[in-house]
């Protein structure tokens, strides 16, 4: 287990906000909000928290791997979602699962699922628990006997790498710094780092679908599977390992983005890459969102596919401290291991003052730091990695703070964006008496971006999370009628499922839950997710 | 329909082999063989071939839109397949469909697919017809009372384009060339052009996993589905149009690549380029095909993803007049709609020569007609396209001729390749007494190329079928046996369904199974294909 590492929030309490930073946090929401008083709760502490007696018992055969105690129950109660936050702050873990199991290889996964199965225990897979979407949350209504969460991570080896193929087979409960570490004296990476990277595992990757390092092409883990071993209830499925084809539906892609509701994932090969040693970075000002959405759709649109391309607007770049004023900026990147770039680094900036983009020693406005491009870079990076801990302070002291992310097609967009704006402010002044909100880019495609909107918000004491579920409903909808996916990258789980199912066909939703009837025919894995409860 | 299109083999009459080149043909085998007297059986006619009365006839509702002649028969009978062939010349049309229908609209598909569930009717939905793998032969056991093919030529429109996201909604019945065609006033292309371009289906494509013109990166037509329409025996899936989601298993690949099992597809929304002004060619010649394999390794993991790097063995480059020499030969070519690709093209010839290539002007061996870049390529080009019409024309002279298409990983491809070109010249040495045997390749990952095998063979009169299956039989058996694919772009159909079975987990396709039958309840969509027969 990472040394440190909260059962009640984000990461570890070393890489916390120290207390001036937090003070500092709180001034900034009280000149925001014109508000005053903004003290942060206190964590929750193990003596304190609500959680109730186990269920359950592992039988004598698995107790070994099966662990009880407050600490392990506590730590696989929620995700890092806000309602996750706040109600852990809330000291409430009523739901704890009953046990967390610990497999060291794949048989001890088989005998955890032959034992759920036939003892109606439902089973929770957790990689890193750091959905936003409480999809390692075990709360699973009232047709099983228990809760059973199985977290992955000593089964965590870089079993095999094939250096010709840039590949490796990798186990599913590696996190992301102990891969990239295993691949790198090999000068391989598999560069693929969400936000969560340091605290999340290959086989969450891969079954939530998640976004990493690319914003164009290889934006999705999906793209660099090259083949997926799954234990489910009714056995092992393996798809080959191979670099392409073209027999029947995919058999990766079911698998990918099944979020433990078809079983558990074990291993997978991985596709990799060189470890890039050329790069050209270069941060611009436009003078709206809407100039800089345009730059990015022509840099796509000319197939130049850079590895960072990602746009924030005023608000955005203003509320993470990498620009002030009323631009929006960019922060645009190329890299190789095998060429120099210039070549790709012009044309893409011809294409983005095509569209009123400058460099800030261009002559457009520098921030009041008079930042230049590696300092906007670097700042937007740092807000990034820095922007969990933020978050759980401004959750600790009474905020709401959200972000919701989608993706839509180009011709939607500019009325998609300003629809989601405009009624989001609404919404929150009705319901908070004001509030932030701010866009970015997190990826984007040569037919439509990925929006990723983050609100902050005053709440009334003890309305923190109906109020939040207000406005999350909200957005959701939005983006629904609006022609948007419910998820990009932060998968459904459980507070997505409502508008997943409003987004695919009905059939094929029974499609899967059939499907779901062969693999897992007791209906024990991850009920709620995907597919409605079986029981 | 297309004038003058064959009934019983590829494309149209006028564009077969003339006398001259018939034999000449003929002659080139007699001499690779040492054979003589090669004689071409001429086609069949319709009052020749033998075909049975239909078993059922359509009620007076759908009879507007359903045929029952001879030729329509005829010519939904079978594919373009080695086995096809030979059958048609064989004048055997006993499996025609009872019935030829031709929906001009949803509804019509809707009525269709009602009245054969009731009536336990056999669906075949047919594009273009140009399977090689009997994906759409009205082969169906003995569990259905007839079997209908629905051809989907009427439902052919290009409903609307959507520039901005360059984007179009296409109706699944539209052809290759009339697609284009459409989409050329607005500057745009779908720039999927595989062999049967002229004679295939956009439904047909995506039903299929079809290979396109891109031999890097948009392989398959899967990249370019935005959203897919299918109307099933139990209703309409529509999958919603997005850039990109990771809302659960993909539902677009779950029917991408469905070939007609599950339901047909009526229409899609797809991905489009500007059309490309900036091109760089080039053709290179390497000292043999592994060095010239080792290039392309290099281009795809330098990450330059150029249009085309298509490579040939100096036996196929022999076989399709494209050089004469020792040689392998590498055609290669970047393009663009947006800028010039000097830096691309430089780099991977870069990488080309670092592995033995060199252009046939830097002083190694150009071919026997002196034949530059330009002749090469194009010599490549001209013998892609008129390579159905020979295959045609070598059938008739009664030679096995089949072409074999798999993936596989970089790092087991040396093995993989020197094993099945040895067993494939014992196995054709055995059966055949002789056999040549070629080989490409057609599209190239970062983690492996798709191997593309082509031979020809003599075989003993009433032989040639049977000669013909065992040797798809021992090249398929290998392809799986030495961690191939049984296809990359060719489909599974009738033809490839035993070695699929083999290649994916027995749970999947049981998976498969359940979900068809909450789409297909009555089993009648394409029975036994990608699904074991349900009756």
């Amino acid at each position: 287990m990472i040394p440190g590492r909260k059962f009640w929030g984000w990461g570890v309490t070393k890489a916390d906000l120290s207390e001036g930073q937090k003070k500092d946090v709180a001034g900034r929401m009280e000149g925001l909000f014109d508000i005053s008083g903004l003290k942060l709760s206190p964590p929750p502490t193990l003596a304190e928290i609500e959680i109730a007696e186990p269920d359950i018992t592992p039988p004598d055969s698995l107790s070994g791997i099966c662990a009880t105690d407050r600490w392990e129950r506590a730590a696989h109660t929620y995700g890092k979602g806000f309602p996750d936050i706040v109600r852990a702050y809330g000291r409430d873990f009523k739901i704890a699962p009953d046990i967390v199991a610990l497999p060291n290889n794949e048989s001890d996964v088989v005998n955890l699922l032959d034992w759920c199965s036939r003892e109606g225990v439902a089973v929770i897979p957790y990689g890193g628990g750091s959905s936003v979407v409480a999809g390692t949350e075990p709360e699973v209504g009232n047709g099983y006997n228990g809760a059973l969460s199985i977290d992955m991570r000593n089964i965590n080896k870089v079993l095999e790498i094939d250096r010709t193929s840039r590949a490796a087979n990798i186990e599913a409960g590696i996190y992301g710094p102990a891969l990239e570490a295993a691949l790198k004296p090999e000068n391989l990476t598999l560069r693929h780092f969400p936000q969560s990277f340091q605290f999340s595992t290959l086989g969450g990757w891969i079954a939530t679908r998640s976004g990493g390092h690319y914003a164009t092409m290889g934006t999705h883990i999906d793209e660099f599977v090259e083949n997926v071993r799954m234990i489910t209830p009714s056995g092992l499925i393996e798809t080959r390992r191979l670099p392409a084809s073209g027999a029947g539906p995919s058999p990766e892609r079911f698998l990918i983005g099944s979020e433990g509701a078809m079983g558990i994932i074990t291993s997978a090969w991985m596709r990799l890459q060189d470890r890039p040693v050329f790069r050209e970075n270069a941060a611009l000002l436009f003078p709206d969102f809407l100039s800089a959405s345009e730059a990015v759709r022509a840099v796509l649109q000319a197939g130049l596919y850079p590895s960072n391309i990602r746009i924030l607007d005023a608000a955005e770049a203003w509320f993470n401290k990498v620009h002030e004023g009323n631009e929006a900026v960019m922060v645009l990147g190329f890299e190789s291991a095998d060429h120099e770039l210039g070549a790709w680094m012009q044309r893409a900036l011809e294409c983005c003052r095509e569209h009123g983009g400058a460099l800030p020693d261009e002559g457009a406005d520098t921030s009041t730091e008079g930042r230049n491009t590696e300092g906007i870079a670097g700042a937007w990076r740092d807000a990034f990695i820095n922007m969990p801990y933020i978050w759980e302070a401004l959750v600790a002291m009474g905020m709401i703070s959200e972000t919701y992310e989608t993706a839509v097609t180009w011709e939607r967009f500019p009325e998609f964006h300003e629809t989601v704006i405009t009624e989001m402010k609404k919404h929150m002044a009705e319901i908070c008496g004001g509030g932030f909100i701010s866009c970015r880019f997190t990826y984007a495609y040569p037919d439509g971006p990925s929006p990723y909107y983050s609100i902050t918000a005053p709440s009334k004491k003890g309305s923190q999370l109906s109020m939040g579920a207000e406005l999350k409903s909200a957005i959701s909808e939005l983006f629904i009628k609006l022609g948007g996916t419910i998820t990009h990258h932060h998968a459904v789980g459980r507070y997505h499922h409502k508008w997943y199912k409003q987004e695919r066909s009905e059939l094929f939703g029974e499609a899967l839950r059939a499907a779901k009837g062969v693999l897992d025919p007791s209906g024990i894995m991850n009920p709620g997710v995907i597919i409605d409860p079986v029981r």
